[in-house]
């Protein structure tokens, strides 16, 4: 039988997941606000039909972040297990509070805006950040899990609050302050006109999202207030301080900074090839809350990847076996931090 | 009879010109104090031979911005025109200070660094500053001029102050501002690992200038100092203005900071085509100081991009004419900007 989905929102990233789905056989539905947007995502093959369906199993709610919590409770008081792609969490996930709603935030997107930059492969290698809570319904999030990997994307498991404070650091400030130094930069070419001319492949590179639709940030930026503020607030005394070691011409300071800089931009994570040799972590599964959420998130701060995920639930209640692939190499430090906190986790080798 | 030139300092840029002199017609005579980098160089192609050469015509210095002057006095004492590469003009203009001197500075770089990434290309479409001032031989200043323009580059003339202005804001500022973000991203991870998986392309481009060897940036913090201090004022008055519109939720004051900055990025220049349409503006120069200097930084000013500039100069004297070659439509503004400076420019279209 055909796996059966809706897409509510057929912007770029809701589109893209139509076509994702539809290519691995899903049967896809979805709606827009805007009808003339819909349509086109339909007739770009995103949607096999454009309204509701009562029978989708999942929902995708890649809406702009103000109207999720409204689109969300709609779905899972339909019955579907209901996803979002918005880019803070904490107040989504609080404010539509069901087990069977996980929040997500794939961490992709295109110089190509709206439902004709739509890609099938947008995801591909792209980080997916699920946020599961104690309420999640374990079998909720290794549905979505499972078909957010078949798009080819990582999923890394975070608290809500984790992940909004993570992002205000990593997307959230330096999209402001590409916007800043643009702006400056600009203002500054009022009074000389050659100014935009030096502007070299370093200054484009770290402009190059402020040419983006800001439509998205005014929520963004109120959703995500404390954390965005904590962020800039460091950032403002980084670059004070900063301003003080130039001041005094303090070389040794500003190598070692440059240096520090340097040394992490390399060694940023690069989506690796899929290593040959991983293994298998299963844990039996006590019957109380939360076992889901504290195991993938535990696996982020420790920062091991988890390739796949399984949870062979017993025939008889709600506890049962969870099973993490992760890469072989991890697999002790996975298995200390859990047996720390009372499981009793066992590792297989694959293959 | 073939063009001498020397290269005094065979790294990245040093090397890129031997190869760009090279493929046209030069003979490269080039040094280094790393002895087996300007041999690695002349084995690269990038020079006909290692060492000094009393017959160069001209001499680039791409040595780092501390030892420039050292070695352009040294070259204009054996009698060539000299001109340079460092990323700060004033201090060395000024410390150099002689008629055949003319400060340079191709913006122009390489993710791959070192004699290795050598390309003769490096400079094509790129803008190349260069710094005349009243003192300049306007003789020196047209040679190099044709030059770096046979490489491909555009040249924008600015006076030494200007640059180092304009480049605090648009480079150097930046720059630091990368190197921030990663060295704050860096600490976070350190709490939380799965941080850097978040580092999206948009993370990533903001800061690709940071992978860079650090090594000439003490150097251009020191030499550049007063003009980077106060960009950096700017931008931390600038951000932390940022930081109250968030925490107020200032939607509106956001969305049009945000579109201020998408507007300036999409319309940043890029090098353009040549344009069939170009005129030609001739320029009695009258027998007095510092007219190439007015009159290019006066375009530079203006916006106007000189495609060609030649000095024919009256067999009797000092004076002579000036060539601006510029685009058709840009032939008013520039008549009319000399004229009200007390010049009698006439205008001729190119065929």
């Amino acid at each position: 039988m055909t796996s059966r989905a809706e897409v509510v929102g057929t912007g770029l990233i809701g589109s893209s997941i139509g076509l994702a789905l539809r290519e691995r056989g899903w049967h896809v539905t979805g709606r827009d606000l805007d009808e003339a947007r819909a349509a086109r995502a339909h007739e770009l093959g995103a949607l096999d039909a454009v309204g509701h369906d009562p029978d989708a199993e999942l929902t995708f709610v890649a809406v702009p972040v103000s109207a999720i919590a409204v689109e969300a409770r709609r779905a899972v008081a339909a019955g579907a297990i209901v996803t979002d792609v918005g880019g803070v969490k904490a107040p989504v996930v609080t404010s539509v509070g069901h087990p069977r709603f996980v929040g997500g935030h794939p961490m992709a997107g295109s110089e190509q805006e709206g439902v004709d930059g739509a890609d099938p492969a947008l995801f591909t290698g792209a980080t997916w950040v699920l946020t599961p809570t104690v309420e999640t319904d374990p079998r909720a999030y290794a549905r979505v899990r499972s078909v957010v990997t078949t798009f080819g994307a990582d999923v890394v498991a975070l608290t809500p609050e984790q992940h909004d404070a993570l992002v205000a650091v990593v997307s959230h400030v330096p999209h402001l302050t590409a916007a800043t130094l643009m702006a400056l930069a600009s203002e500054r070419a009022e009074e000389h006109a050659a100014l935009l001319r030096l502007a070299a492949g370093g200054f484009r590179d770290m402009t190059r999202v402020a040419s983006g639709h800001p439509g998205i940030w005014p929520d963004i930026c109120v959703e995500n207030r404390d954390a965005i503020v904590a962020a800039l607030d460091t950032l403002v005394h980084a670059l004070a301080d900063m301003r003080d070691l130039v001041s005094e011409g303090d070389r040794a300071a500003l190598l070692r900074l440059l240096e520090r800089a340097r040394s992490a931009r390399v060694n940023l994570p690069t989506p690796a090839a899929r290593p040959e040799d991983l293994a298998e972590i299963r844990l039996p599964v006590p019957d109380r809350p939360g076992v889901l959420a504290e195991v993938t998130t535990l696996a982020s701060e420790l920062g091991v990847n988890i390739e796949d995920l399984e949870i062979a639930h017993s025939a008889e209640g709600p506890g049962g076996v969870l099973v993490l692939v992760v890469e072989a190499s991890s697999t002790e430090r996975v298995r200390g931090a859990l047996a720390a906190r009372g499981y009793r986790p066992s590792v297989r080798a694959l293959a």
